[in-house]
């Protein structure tokens, strides 16, 4: 079976997102993964804040793996997971020179924001993004 | 005439807000200065978001003078020093161990969130915060 | 078996920390956990960059319950869930007017900074740390 | 006289970098401003961390006319106006569609960070920047 191809984006590490360690500060990496995500889903036709639905976090993890500084050249590949009713999830990999630098993964809650609750994906949305549906980060990731 | 007494914000510099320079980032004490700023304000009962005004700031400025680290305690003082129909100008001090580290100011309009459009600042306010007005930084300053 | 005891770690929501969705930016959790580690540490004499270690984290991660909003006071409790050679486990609950908001762990490695290599937590800090140390986040946790 | 090219940088607003207000915290500008900041001084050779010298910043500035929200593109200008024995100024234009949205300055010594003092700026880095020194951002400016 053909291996997936992921999406990917590609980043520049910066100054302020370091930290008195010399390394960059770990939240920064969200940072990151929170632009390649933006990339990611606007190729599917959604934009924050402009479609009427909030997508607040209901989980975040990442993984440390490599020293990161300032001014890396980051790849970061993201993998959608999960494709709930009213939930995703998506999985990322930050890459440096090739090498798998950080991993890291959030569930993304679909929300009304007048009821503060759930709410489903809309219908069209879930069809688009079930084809870049994987199960598959694992096999994915082999060979690191 | 008598000295007039600022407004006194007591913080700690967390290592988040440091960078691989082993200071902090310069913009980490506009942070400060932000939470200084609202429990000055909290005293005249304004709590942004929920005033149905908006604050944006329209002129930011501050200068170093002295290296900020981790974990230093620092002193805030705050001192409004315009107070104009639609627009204050708010002015900091930050201490650490009573030397001046970094002065500041900020400039924030009163604006109606729906026009986008500069709003009088409404009138109970503005006589609450003519109160605490002072065109005397400097020689508050004095003796530094 | 008596309750294990925390400890609480109290701050402020601050408006920086908030995105356009009006919440908190999901990242900025970790900065309060981040605080709130550096003053339980503190109580063990360690203190980030004056050691002659570094601390850097290798796993993190935050599960979100309820909306957190500027100007919100929480509670942090900050657990020691595991003590290894050089490695520790610390998880955050983070509360809301005693409703519980996210809970959170960083895993955290001792490092020698000029190796860049795994180090052993000193003897005597370890020591210390293990009167801390508790399996029991989840019946502390007991009824939330 | 021809009209000095400032170096242009561009980027795309981020959404961690809003505030509850719907716009971005000021602060990001700086953030936006350094990255100009970064990938001009790159020409010149100049990286941060890795030269010797230590650049803080002794004074910042912004104006801010356009409200700039997540997603936004914005081109930013980037103009050497000061370049002094030790200090240089750097001035910043942030276009929104053309627009001038807000234009800021920072003041950066050069620091030796063994003395913790102001070093004169080396001769060979000196000599390429001054080919870029104008005194000029308000006729660049002129059209606006």
């Amino acid at each position: 079976m053909p291996r997936p191809e992921p999406f990917r984006f590609h980043t520049r590490i910066r100054f302020i997102d370091t930290d008195a360690s010399g390394r960059i500060h770990y939240t920064a990496m969200f940072r990151y993964f929170e632009s390649a995500e933006t990339e990611f889903l606007r190729e599917f036709g959604v934009m924050y804040g402009k479609s009427g639905l909030a997508f607040p976090r209901v989980h975040v993890e990442c993984d440390f793996f490599l020293a990161i500084v300032h001014d890396d050249l980051i790849e970061i590949e993201v993998f959608l997971t999960q494709l709930g009713r009213s939930s995703l999830r998506l999985e990322f990999r930050a890459l440096k020179s090739n090498h798998l630098a950080a991993k890291g993964a959030v569930v993304i809650a679909c929300m009304d924001p007048k009821t503060q609750r759930a709410a489903p994906i809309p219908h069209e949305l879930k069809q688009r993004l079930a084809t870049k549906l994987m199960n598959a980060v694992e096999s994915a990731a082999k060979g690191d």
